[in-house]
Protein backbone atom coordinates (compact mmCIF):
# COMPACT_ATOMS: atom_id res chain seq x y z
CA UNK A 1 0.00 0.00 0.00
CA UNK A 2 1.09 3.47 -0.96
CA UNK A 3 0.14 6.74 0.82
CA UNK A 4 0.24 10.67 -0.33
CA UNK A 5 -0.96 13.76 0.89
CA UNK A 6 -0.62 17.52 -0.04
CA UNK A 7 -2.23 20.05 2.43
CA UNK A 8 -3.25 23.05 -0.14
CA UNK A 9 -3.75 26.46 1.12
CA UNK A 10 -6.49 29.25 -0.16
CA UNK A 11 -7.67 32.50 1.17
CA UNK A 12 -10.79 33.46 0.20
CA UNK A 13 -11.22 37.29 0.39
CA UNK A 14 -15.45 37.32 1.24
CA UNK A 15 -17.01 35.52 3.76
CA UNK A 16 -18.92 33.15 2.08
CA UNK A 17 -17.99 31.37 -1.43
CA UNK A 18 -17.27 28.80 -2.80
CA UNK A 19 -14.26 27.51 -5.14
CA UNK A 20 -13.90 24.47 -7.64
CA UNK A 21 -10.91 22.52 -6.77
CA UNK A 22 -11.06 19.40 -8.68
CA UNK A 23 -8.27 20.10 -11.06
CA UNK A 24 -5.88 20.87 -7.68
CA UNK A 25 -7.14 17.30 -6.52
CA UNK A 26 -6.67 15.79 -9.73
CA UNK A 27 -2.94 17.49 -9.47
CA UNK A 28 -2.15 16.16 -6.33
CA UNK A 29 -3.51 12.42 -7.66
CA UNK A 30 -1.24 12.19 -10.87
CA UNK A 31 1.35 13.47 -8.59
CA UNK A 32 0.96 10.23 -6.01
CA UNK A 33 0.62 8.34 -9.05
CA UNK A 34 -1.79 5.73 -7.25
CA UNK A 35 -3.95 3.98 -9.93
CA UNK A 36 -6.72 2.30 -7.23
CA UNK A 37 -7.79 3.52 -4.05
CA UNK A 38 -9.18 5.86 -2.17
CA UNK A 39 -9.03 9.80 -1.95
CA UNK A 40 -10.22 11.69 1.32
CA UNK A 41 -10.15 15.41 1.07
CA UNK A 42 -11.26 17.67 3.83
CA UNK A 43 -11.04 20.84 5.37
CA UNK A 44 -8.45 21.39 8.06
CA UNK A 45 -10.57 24.18 9.43
CA UNK A 46 -14.16 24.09 11.12
CA UNK A 47 -15.71 27.10 9.39
CA UNK A 48 -15.33 25.82 5.93
CA UNK A 49 -16.48 22.85 4.06
CA UNK A 50 -15.49 20.56 0.90
CA UNK A 51 -18.59 18.93 -0.31
CA UNK A 52 -19.52 17.56 -4.18
CA UNK A 53 -21.84 19.33 -6.33
CA UNK A 54 -22.62 21.40 -9.66
CA UNK A 55 -20.51 23.85 -11.18
CA UNK A 56 -23.03 26.29 -11.95
CA UNK A 57 -23.25 29.83 -10.48
CA UNK A 58 -27.01 30.22 -10.05
CA UNK A 59 -26.65 26.95 -8.06
CA UNK A 60 -24.35 28.53 -5.84
CA UNK A 61 -26.41 32.29 -5.33
CA UNK A 62 -29.22 29.33 -4.25
CA UNK A 63 -26.86 27.39 -1.43
CA UNK A 64 -25.58 31.14 -0.04
CA UNK A 65 -29.11 32.26 0.06
CA UNK A 66 -30.60 28.99 1.76
CA UNK A 67 -27.62 28.52 4.18
CA UNK A 68 -28.41 32.20 5.08
CA UNK A 69 -31.64 31.17 6.06
CA UNK A 70 -30.64 28.29 8.04
CA UNK A 71 -28.04 29.74 9.85
CA UNK A 72 -28.14 33.77 9.73
CA UNK A 73 -24.54 35.29 10.05
CA UNK A 74 -27.01 38.04 12.00
CA UNK A 75 -27.81 39.34 14.42
CA UNK A 76 -24.21 38.18 15.97
CA UNK A 77 -26.17 37.96 19.43
CA UNK A 78 -28.05 34.85 18.28
CA UNK A 79 -25.12 32.93 18.66
CA UNK A 80 -23.69 31.44 22.58
CA UNK A 81 -20.37 31.10 20.50
CA UNK A 82 -19.81 34.56 19.21
CA UNK A 83 -19.87 35.60 23.03
CA UNK A 84 -16.40 34.12 22.97
CA UNK A 85 -15.25 37.21 21.00
CA UNK A 86 -15.96 35.37 17.45
CA UNK A 87 -18.52 36.50 14.96
CA UNK A 88 -18.46 32.97 13.00
CA UNK A 89 -21.03 31.32 15.02
CA UNK A 90 -22.93 30.97 12.17
CA UNK A 91 -20.06 29.41 10.33
CA UNK A 92 -20.04 26.06 12.56
CA UNK A 93 -23.32 25.50 11.34
CA UNK A 94 -23.45 26.07 7.48
CA UNK A 95 -20.42 23.87 7.55
CA UNK A 96 -22.32 20.98 9.12
CA UNK A 97 -25.01 21.45 6.55
CA UNK A 98 -22.43 21.31 3.93
CA UNK A 99 -20.13 18.78 5.15
CA UNK A 100 -16.43 18.49 6.30
CA UNK A 101 -15.13 15.95 4.02
CA UNK A 102 -15.48 14.23 0.60
CA UNK A 103 -14.25 10.33 -0.12
CA UNK A 104 -13.51 9.65 -3.73
CA UNK A 105 -12.92 6.77 -5.47
CA UNK A 106 -9.54 6.16 -7.30
CA UNK A 107 -9.89 4.00 -10.55
CA UNK A 108 -7.06 3.59 -13.18
CA UNK A 109 -5.52 7.01 -11.74
CA UNK A 110 -8.18 9.07 -11.88
CA UNK A 111 -11.43 10.27 -9.88
CA UNK A 112 -13.67 7.95 -10.70
CA UNK A 113 -16.37 10.21 -10.81
CA UNK A 114 -20.00 10.78 -12.20
CA UNK A 115 -21.21 13.07 -15.42
CA UNK A 116 -21.16 16.20 -13.03
CA UNK A 117 -19.49 15.59 -10.32
CA UNK A 118 -17.07 18.70 -9.03
CA UNK A 119 -15.08 19.31 -5.67
CA UNK A 120 -16.05 22.58 -3.90
CA UNK A 121 -14.30 24.34 -1.37
CA UNK A 122 -16.79 26.07 0.65
CA UNK A 123 -15.86 29.11 2.85
CA UNK A 124 -17.81 30.35 5.33
CA UNK A 125 -15.52 32.52 7.70
CA UNK A 126 -13.16 34.18 4.71
CA UNK A 127 -10.94 36.93 5.05
CA UNK A 128 -7.64 34.97 6.21
CA UNK A 129 -5.09 31.66 4.94
CA UNK A 130 -7.11 28.20 5.68
CA UNK A 131 -6.13 24.70 4.44
CA UNK A 132 -7.54 21.62 2.81
CA UNK A 133 -5.82 18.19 3.09
CA UNK A 134 -5.76 15.51 -0.08
CA UNK A 135 -4.60 12.15 1.59
CA UNK A 136 -4.96 9.06 -0.58
CA UNK A 137 -3.89 5.46 -0.34
CA UNK A 138 -3.83 2.71 -2.50
CA UNK A 139 -1.51 1.07 -5.13
CA UNK B 1 -4.03 -4.29 -1.24
CA UNK B 2 -7.14 -5.48 -3.22
CA UNK B 3 -9.46 -3.22 -4.55
CA UNK B 4 -12.72 -3.68 -6.76
CA UNK B 5 -15.56 -1.95 -7.79
CA UNK B 6 -18.88 -1.82 -9.62
CA UNK B 7 -21.32 0.98 -10.52
CA UNK B 8 -24.93 -0.40 -9.84
CA UNK B 9 -27.88 1.54 -12.05
CA UNK B 10 -31.25 2.97 -10.63
CA UNK B 11 -34.15 4.42 -12.26
CA UNK B 12 -36.76 5.68 -9.78
CA UNK B 13 -40.03 6.72 -11.41
CA UNK B 14 -41.34 9.51 -8.84
CA UNK B 15 -39.10 12.40 -8.51
CA UNK B 16 -38.05 11.59 -4.69
CA UNK B 17 -38.04 7.95 -3.05
CA UNK B 18 -35.70 6.06 -0.85
CA UNK B 19 -34.54 2.88 -2.10
CA UNK B 20 -32.64 0.12 0.43
CA UNK B 21 -29.78 -0.72 -1.22
CA UNK B 22 -27.64 -2.86 1.71
CA UNK B 23 -28.30 -6.16 -0.31
CA UNK B 24 -26.41 -5.01 -3.48
CA UNK B 25 -23.84 -3.47 -1.83
CA UNK B 26 -23.44 -6.32 0.45
CA UNK B 27 -23.48 -9.04 -2.55
CA UNK B 28 -20.40 -6.46 -4.24
CA UNK B 29 -18.49 -7.03 -1.14
CA UNK B 30 -18.71 -10.85 -1.26
CA UNK B 31 -17.84 -10.58 -4.95
CA UNK B 32 -15.10 -8.63 -4.09
CA UNK B 33 -13.90 -11.23 -1.88
CA UNK B 34 -12.51 -8.79 0.55
CA UNK B 35 -12.23 -9.56 4.64
CA UNK B 36 -10.63 -6.62 6.19
CA UNK B 37 -10.94 -2.76 4.60
CA UNK B 38 -13.27 -0.07 3.83
CA UNK B 39 -15.96 -0.11 1.35
CA UNK B 40 -16.99 3.52 -0.03
CA UNK B 41 -20.71 3.81 -1.47
CA UNK B 42 -21.73 7.37 -3.01
CA UNK B 43 -24.29 8.10 -5.74
CA UNK B 44 -22.51 9.29 -9.20
CA UNK B 45 -25.23 12.23 -9.49
CA UNK B 46 -25.53 15.71 -7.52
CA UNK B 47 -29.44 15.37 -6.94
CA UNK B 48 -28.98 12.23 -5.54
CA UNK B 49 -27.63 10.80 -2.23
CA UNK B 50 -26.80 7.49 -0.34
CA UNK B 51 -26.62 7.46 3.58
CA UNK B 52 -27.07 5.32 6.28
CA UNK B 53 -30.24 4.51 8.60
CA UNK B 54 -33.94 3.16 9.45
CA UNK B 55 -35.47 1.02 7.09
CA UNK B 56 -39.15 2.25 8.49
CA UNK B 57 -41.82 3.48 5.61
CA UNK B 58 -42.87 6.39 8.46
CA UNK B 59 -39.54 7.63 8.80
CA UNK B 60 -39.20 7.39 5.64
CA UNK B 61 -42.43 9.62 4.72
CA UNK B 62 -41.07 11.93 7.67
CA UNK B 63 -37.98 12.69 5.70
CA UNK B 64 -39.45 13.61 2.70
CA UNK B 65 -41.96 15.92 4.08
CA UNK B 66 -39.00 17.74 6.04
CA UNK B 67 -36.63 17.78 3.01
CA UNK B 68 -39.44 19.39 1.15
CA UNK B 69 -39.66 21.53 3.98
CA UNK B 70 -36.08 22.42 4.32
CA UNK B 71 -35.85 22.92 0.26
CA UNK B 72 -39.05 22.92 -1.50
CA UNK B 73 -39.80 21.92 -4.86
CA UNK B 74 -42.02 24.73 -6.02
CA UNK B 75 -42.08 27.24 -6.80
CA UNK B 76 -39.60 26.60 -9.27
CA UNK B 77 -38.66 30.61 -9.40
CA UNK B 78 -37.18 30.27 -5.94
CA UNK B 79 -34.12 28.58 -7.30
CA UNK B 80 -31.62 30.82 -9.81
CA UNK B 81 -30.28 27.50 -10.87
CA UNK B 82 -33.26 26.53 -12.71
CA UNK B 83 -32.93 29.84 -15.10
CA UNK B 84 -30.47 27.27 -17.26
CA UNK B 85 -33.91 25.30 -18.32
CA UNK B 86 -33.85 22.63 -15.25
CA UNK B 87 -36.36 22.20 -12.81
CA UNK B 88 -34.18 20.99 -10.05
CA UNK B 89 -32.91 23.04 -8.08
CA UNK B 90 -34.60 21.99 -5.01
CA UNK B 91 -32.52 18.57 -5.60
CA UNK B 92 -29.28 19.56 -5.31
CA UNK B 93 -30.16 21.28 -1.76
CA UNK B 94 -31.96 17.96 -0.12
CA UNK B 95 -28.72 15.74 -1.07
CA UNK B 96 -26.28 18.03 0.75
CA UNK B 97 -29.06 17.57 3.79
CA UNK B 98 -29.31 13.60 3.50
CA UNK B 99 -25.10 13.63 2.13
CA UNK B 100 -23.09 12.29 -1.15
CA UNK B 101 -21.62 8.92 0.48
CA UNK B 102 -21.30 6.58 2.88
CA UNK B 103 -17.69 4.54 4.19
CA UNK B 104 -18.55 1.70 5.89
CA UNK B 105 -16.26 -0.56 7.72
CA UNK B 106 -15.18 -4.23 6.82
CA UNK B 107 -14.45 -6.53 8.88
CA UNK B 108 -14.47 -10.63 8.24
CA UNK B 109 -15.88 -10.30 5.29
CA UNK B 110 -18.93 -8.57 6.36
CA UNK B 111 -20.36 -4.75 6.76
CA UNK B 112 -19.44 -4.16 10.43
CA UNK B 113 -22.70 -2.95 11.00
CA UNK B 114 -24.79 -1.69 14.27
CA UNK B 115 -28.29 -3.34 14.76
CA UNK B 116 -30.39 -1.18 12.65
CA UNK B 117 -27.87 0.53 9.73
CA UNK B 118 -29.18 0.26 6.47
CA UNK B 119 -27.70 1.64 3.34
CA UNK B 120 -30.47 4.01 1.01
CA UNK B 121 -29.94 5.59 -2.30
CA UNK B 122 -32.39 8.58 -1.91
CA UNK B 123 -33.46 10.03 -5.24
CA UNK B 124 -34.81 13.39 -5.51
CA UNK B 125 -34.54 14.23 -9.24
CA UNK B 126 -36.09 10.67 -10.26
CA UNK B 127 -37.34 9.51 -13.59
CA UNK B 128 -34.30 8.81 -15.50
CA UNK B 129 -31.13 5.73 -15.01
CA UNK B 130 -28.53 6.89 -12.48
CA UNK B 131 -25.98 5.18 -11.14
CA UNK B 132 -24.15 4.57 -7.46
CA UNK B 133 -20.42 3.43 -7.01
CA UNK B 134 -19.20 0.96 -4.36
CA UNK B 135 -15.18 0.93 -3.86
CA UNK B 136 -13.79 -1.22 -1.62
CA UNK B 137 -10.02 -1.41 -0.59
CA UNK B 138 -8.66 -3.79 1.72
CA UNK B 139 -7.17 -7.17 1.92
CA UNK C 1 -2.17 -3.44 4.50
CA UNK C 2 -2.88 -3.59 8.67
CA UNK C 3 -6.34 -3.09 9.83
CA UNK C 4 -7.68 -2.37 12.93
CA UNK C 5 -10.88 -1.79 14.52
CA UNK C 6 -12.41 -1.23 18.16
CA UNK C 7 -16.36 -0.58 19.40
CA UNK C 8 -16.15 2.05 22.17
CA UNK C 9 -19.63 1.98 24.21
CA UNK C 10 -21.19 5.32 25.92
CA UNK C 11 -24.58 5.89 27.96
CA UNK C 12 -25.21 9.85 27.79
CA UNK C 13 -27.92 10.57 30.37
CA UNK C 14 -29.63 12.96 28.84
CA UNK C 15 -31.32 12.61 25.45
CA UNK C 16 -29.14 15.36 23.71
CA UNK C 17 -25.83 15.91 24.30
CA UNK C 18 -22.01 15.86 22.31
CA UNK C 19 -19.15 14.28 23.89
CA UNK C 20 -15.60 15.01 22.86
CA UNK C 21 -13.89 11.29 21.65
CA UNK C 22 -10.51 12.33 20.09
CA UNK C 23 -8.56 11.17 22.96
CA UNK C 24 -10.41 7.74 22.71
CA UNK C 25 -9.64 8.05 19.05
CA UNK C 26 -5.99 8.67 19.20
CA UNK C 27 -5.51 5.88 21.78
CA UNK C 28 -7.04 3.03 19.42
CA UNK C 29 -4.90 5.10 16.42
CA UNK C 30 -1.42 4.34 19.14
CA UNK C 31 -2.57 0.95 19.55
CA UNK C 32 -3.33 -0.11 16.03
CA UNK C 33 0.39 1.05 15.44
CA UNK C 34 -0.37 2.40 11.86
CA UNK C 35 1.60 4.97 10.45
CA UNK C 36 0.06 6.10 7.44
CA UNK C 37 -3.85 5.57 6.09
CA UNK C 38 -7.20 6.44 6.65
CA UNK C 39 -9.11 6.14 10.44
CA UNK C 40 -13.52 5.81 9.45
CA UNK C 41 -15.37 6.57 12.96
CA UNK C 42 -19.02 6.04 12.71
CA UNK C 43 -22.05 5.89 15.14
CA UNK C 44 -23.05 2.35 15.26
CA UNK C 45 -26.89 3.19 15.93
CA UNK C 46 -28.84 5.57 13.71
CA UNK C 47 -30.19 8.48 16.23
CA UNK C 48 -26.35 9.94 16.95
CA UNK C 49 -23.85 11.23 15.28
CA UNK C 50 -19.57 11.65 15.19
CA UNK C 51 -18.64 14.85 13.94
CA UNK C 52 -15.59 16.91 13.80
CA UNK C 53 -15.72 20.69 15.11
CA UNK C 54 -14.99 22.87 17.82
CA UNK C 55 -14.84 21.94 21.70
CA UNK C 56 -16.50 24.81 22.52
CA UNK C 57 -19.32 25.01 25.12
CA UNK C 58 -21.40 28.28 23.67
CA UNK C 59 -21.60 26.19 20.01
CA UNK C 60 -22.61 23.11 21.18
CA UNK C 61 -25.54 25.17 23.27
CA UNK C 62 -26.04 26.47 19.78
CA UNK C 63 -26.12 23.58 17.86
CA UNK C 64 -28.68 21.59 20.42
CA UNK C 65 -31.22 24.93 19.89
CA UNK C 66 -30.88 24.95 16.40
CA UNK C 67 -31.35 21.29 15.77
CA UNK C 68 -34.40 21.64 17.99
CA UNK C 69 -35.29 24.25 15.71
CA UNK C 70 -34.63 22.17 12.70
CA UNK C 71 -36.72 18.72 14.04
CA UNK C 72 -38.26 19.34 17.48
CA UNK C 73 -38.68 16.44 19.32
CA UNK C 74 -42.09 17.55 20.56
CA UNK C 75 -44.53 17.70 19.39
CA UNK C 76 -44.07 13.32 19.04
CA UNK C 77 -47.31 13.43 16.60
CA UNK C 78 -45.34 15.29 14.05
CA UNK C 79 -42.91 12.41 13.32
CA UNK C 80 -45.05 9.43 11.43
CA UNK C 81 -41.98 7.41 12.71
CA UNK C 82 -43.40 7.42 16.19
CA UNK C 83 -46.54 5.65 15.52
CA UNK C 84 -44.13 2.75 15.87
CA UNK C 85 -44.12 3.38 19.69
CA UNK C 86 -40.72 5.07 19.20
CA UNK C 87 -40.61 8.91 20.61
CA UNK C 88 -37.00 9.26 18.72
CA UNK C 89 -38.50 10.50 15.55
CA UNK C 90 -36.42 14.02 15.91
CA UNK C 91 -33.13 11.87 16.29
CA UNK C 92 -32.86 10.39 13.15
CA UNK C 93 -33.35 13.70 11.48
CA UNK C 94 -31.08 15.53 13.59
CA UNK C 95 -28.47 12.75 12.82
CA UNK C 96 -28.92 13.50 9.64
CA UNK C 97 -27.61 17.13 9.99
CA UNK C 98 -24.43 16.56 12.15
CA UNK C 99 -23.54 13.25 10.05
CA UNK C 100 -22.89 9.81 11.18
CA UNK C 101 -18.68 9.27 10.42
CA UNK C 102 -15.75 10.85 9.45
CA UNK C 103 -12.86 9.80 7.84
CA UNK C 104 -9.69 11.13 9.42
CA UNK C 105 -6.13 11.04 7.05
CA UNK C 106 -3.32 9.13 9.50
CA UNK C 107 0.21 10.83 8.92
CA UNK C 108 3.23 9.92 10.54
CA UNK C 109 1.52 7.84 13.26
CA UNK C 110 -1.02 10.87 14.28
CA UNK C 111 -5.05 11.96 13.25
CA UNK C 112 -3.32 14.36 10.75
CA UNK C 113 -5.84 17.63 11.84
CA UNK C 114 -6.16 20.89 11.86
CA UNK C 115 -5.52 23.42 14.72
CA UNK C 116 -9.10 22.91 15.98
CA UNK C 117 -10.35 19.75 15.13
CA UNK C 118 -12.33 17.61 17.45
CA UNK C 119 -13.72 14.48 16.87
CA UNK C 120 -17.26 14.52 18.85
CA UNK C 121 -19.90 11.14 19.41
CA UNK C 122 -23.63 13.66 18.88
CA UNK C 123 -26.16 11.99 20.99
CA UNK C 124 -29.64 12.69 19.91
CA UNK C 125 -31.81 9.50 21.66
CA UNK C 126 -29.21 8.90 25.26
CA UNK C 127 -30.29 6.74 28.05
CA UNK C 128 -29.06 3.81 26.91
CA UNK C 129 -25.50 2.10 25.97
CA UNK C 130 -24.39 2.74 22.55
CA UNK C 131 -21.19 2.39 20.28
CA UNK C 132 -19.34 4.07 17.88
CA UNK C 133 -16.44 2.15 15.85
CA UNK C 134 -13.46 2.86 15.15
CA UNK C 135 -11.91 0.96 11.87
CA UNK C 136 -8.36 1.95 11.06
CA UNK C 137 -6.41 0.82 7.38
CA UNK C 138 -2.85 1.54 6.67
CA UNK C 139 0.44 0.74 6.99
Amino acid sequence: MNSFHKELWFKIPSRMEFINITDDVQEVLHESEIQQGLCLVNAMHITASVFINDDESGLHRDYKKWLEELAPHEPLSRYDHNLTGEDNGDAHHKRQIMGREVVIAITKGELHFGPWEQIFYGEFDGGRRKRILVKIIGE
